[in-house]
C-alpha cells in the first residue's frame, strides 16, 4: 500500500537561472534584450480582438508562417514553430535522434542539451572546445546519431561562418544537425540558406533576443520539408496548440518590422563593441563576441568574488561553476547606460582590490 | 551517405480535429465557450505593460498560482501550471508513469491518451465503458501502473461523483491516479478536495473551456506537494518557461472574476438543459450532460448522414467514425441563437428524411 512513488519516472531535476523581483537592480543575466518589443508588435497585442480567445490558435500558424518564410526567403511548409526555442529543441531532440548512437555537442554550450539527452534516453559525446573556445570540426567528423551546434556559441559568444558549416555539413549526411542560432542576429552566420542544400540541417531561432518577446515565448525551426514535417508529427502526438494567439499576432507584427529590428540590433552591437574595449582597457579579456553578451575573463581578477561584488552592489551578471569557464563571466549587452553603471562598478570593484 | 532518416523516431502522427476559416458557419465542433473571456481578463490584457515582454516571464508563476490556490482551497505549491491542459497532462504520463507496468483508462474517452502512451514508452489496457457508457469503477481494481480518468468523460458527456472517486482511489494507493477536470465547471463533480486526502492523486484543469482562453494555453494540475514537485522537475528539464506573461496575466484576472464565470457557465448549462429537452422531443437519445457538449445517437436517423448534411449547412458539429459511437454526434453547446439555427436544421435534415 502507498507504494505510488516507485512508479515514478526518475527525473533529475534541471535548475533554471536565477531571476531577481528587486527594482533598482541592473539586470543584465539572462541576455535579455534591453530594449522593447517593436512598437508593432505592442499595437498588435493592443488591437488584438480578445473575445476571440475563446476560439482555439489557428493550429497551421497560416499568417506566421508566411510572415517568417518571407524574412527568411524559404516556403512556409519549411517553418516549424513551438512555445519558445527550448520547446522547439526539446522536439527536435525526440523527433531526429533515436538514441541508437550518440550525438555530439560541444564541452561547454547551453546547458540544456545534456538535459534533454538524459530526458529522452539519447546517448551523447562532448567534443571539448579548442583551447581558444573555438569548436573543432574535425571532432564531429565521426559516425554521430546527430549533431548539435549552437553557432554563435552559448556562453563563449563566439560564431563560425559558412565554410565552418559547409565543412560540418559534408560530413555528416547520415545524421540530422542542428544549428542553435539563438544569438545570430546580432552579427553572426546564419546558415539558413543552407537548409536548401542540405535536407537534414535544421536551423533553430527564437524571439527571446533579438525580437524582445522572452515573455512571449516564440521559437522556430527552419528545415527540408521532410524535417518539418517529421517536428510537426511529433509535436502533434504532444500538444497541438503550443503558440497562442496573441503571441502570434505580435511574432507577425515584430517580424514584419525590419526597421526597428535593423536599429535595435545595431545599437545593441555597437554598445558591445563599445563596453568590449573599454573592458580591454581595464585588462579584462573579452572573447569577439557575435551574440548580445560578452564573455570574458581578466589577467589578475576572481571572476567568481568579482560576480558576487557585483550582485552585492545590484549589478546582476552571470557566473557559471564549471569546469573550464569558471574564472569567466558572462554580461548581457544592456543599454549604454546600464552599461555606464556597469562599468562604473566594475572600475571600482578594480581599484578596491588595489 | 544521406541515411539520416535512419536515425531519426519512428512515430505515428495524430491528426487533429478539423477547424474552418469560413465565416458565416455555426462552430460548435471544438467543445469552445460561446462567450467571451471575462471582461477582467481582457482588461488585464489591454492593460498589460507589452514593454516588459523583454523579460523572460516569472518562472514561479507566484500571482498566477497564488489566485488559483485562493480559488481552489489549496496552496500554491499545490498547483503546476502549462501550456494548456494538454501539455499537463503530457508531463504527467511522462512524470508519473514509468512503463513498468500498464496504466488504464476507458476505451471512450479523449484520444490524446493512447498517443501519449505511445510517445512516451507506456503500456496501456482500455477498459471498456459499460453499455450505458459509464464507467465500471471495478475495472480499475487492478495492480495498475497508473490511472486515468477524464471526469466528466469525453465524448460521453457524463460525469461521475464522489463516491466513485473515493471507491477508485481505496484500491489504486500504489500509482498515481490522474482525474482530467477539463469539463467539471459544468455541472460536473471536482475531486480538488480529495487531493488532500489522497498523496497520489492529481487534478488537471483547463481555461480553454469554461474560462473561454482557448487562444491563450493555459492548463493546470492540483494535487500534493510530492507529486507537484515531481512534475515541476520534470518541466524544467523540458522547458522552463512555458506560460507565457500575458497569458498569466489574463489567467489571474479570470480566476478573479467568479461572478463571471458564474453566470456563463449557468447560461452554458440552462442552454445545454433545453437543447437537450428539444432533442428528445425529435427522437435523439442524448446523454444525460454534466459539460458543455451533447453526445447522442437518434431513434433511427444515422448521425454520420446527419452530420455531414449539417456541415453541407454550414453547421459544424463532431463525429467519431470510431467503435462503438460511430451513430453518435458531439454537439458543443453554443450561444442560444448558435443552438436555434442548429435545432432548425436538425428539423429540417428529420423532414426532410421522412
Amino acid at each position: 500500500m502507498d507504494n505510488w512513488k516507485e512508479n515514478l519516472r526518475d527525473i533529475e531535476p534541471y535548475v533554471p537561472g536565477e531571476q531577481s523581483k528587486e527594482k533598482n537592480i541592473v539586470k543584465i543575466n539572462a541576455n535579455e534584450n534591453p530594449y522593447p518589443p517593436s512598437p508593432e508588435a505592442i499595437k498588435a497585442i493592443r488591437e488584438f480582438k480578445s473575445e476571440n480567445l475563446r476560439f482555439y490558435p489557428d493550429a497551421n500558424a497560416t499568417a506566421f508562417k508566411r510572415a517568417l518564410a518571407e524574412f527568411y526567403g524559404v516556403l512556409p511548409e519549411n517553418i516549424f514553430l513551438g512555445n519558445g526555442s527550448d520547446d522547439v529543441l526539446a522536439l527536435c531532440f525526440q523527433a531526429f535522434f533515436n538514441g541508437k548512437k550518440p550525438i555530439a555537442f560541444p564541452d561547454i554550450t547551453y546547458s540544456f542539451y545534456p538535459v534533454w539527452c538524459r530526458l529522452f534516453g539519447i546517448p551523447f559525446i562532448n567534443y571539448p572546445l579548442k583551447d581558444d573556445f573555438r569548436i573543432n570540426v574535425d571532432d564531429y567528423k565521426a559516425e554521430n546519431g546527430g549533431v548539435v551546434i549552437p553557432n554563435p556559441n552559448a556562453p563563449t559568444s563566439l560564431g563560425e561562418g559558412k565554410d565552418f558549416i559547409n565543412n560540418l555539413m559534408e560530413y555528416n549526411r547520415d545524421c540530422v544537425v542542428i544549428i542553435d542560432e539563438a544569438y545570430v542576429d546580432f552579427g553572426g552566420y546564419s546558415c539558413v540558406e543552407l537548409t536548401k542544400k542540405y535536407e537534414n540541417l535544421i536551423v533553430t531561432g527564437t524571439f527571446s533576443k533579438s525580437r524582445s518577446l522572452a515573455g512571449l515565448r516564440i521559437g522556430y525551426a527552419i528545415g527540408s520539408r521532410a524535417l518539418i514535417s517529421t517536428l510537426e508529427a511529433v509535436k502533434n502526438s504532444y500538444n497541438s496548440y503550443t503558440v497562442d494567439s496573441i503571441s502570434m499576432a505580435a511574432g507577425t507584427a515584430a517580424i514584419k518590422d525590419r526597421d526597428y529590428f535593423n536599429s535595435t540590433t545595431a545599437k545593441v552591437i555597437a554598445t558591445r563593441e563599445r563596453v568590449i574595449k573599454e573592458l580591454r582597457a581595464l585588462d579584462f579579456l573579452p572573447l569577439e563576441s557575435q551574440t548580445n553578451f560578452i564573455f570574458t575573463a581578466h589577467k589578475s581578477a576572481n571572476m567568481k568574488d568579482y560576480f558576487e561584488w557585483l550582485k552585492s552592489q545590484k549589478v546582476f551578471i552571470r557566473y557559471f561553476d564549471l569546469p573550464r569557464i569558471s574564472n569567466y563571466v558572462r554580461v548581457t549587452v544592456g543599454t549604454d547606460a546600464e552599461m555606464d553603471i556597469f562599468l562604473e562598478k566594475t572600475r571600482e570593484y578594480l581599484n578596491k582590490r588595489n
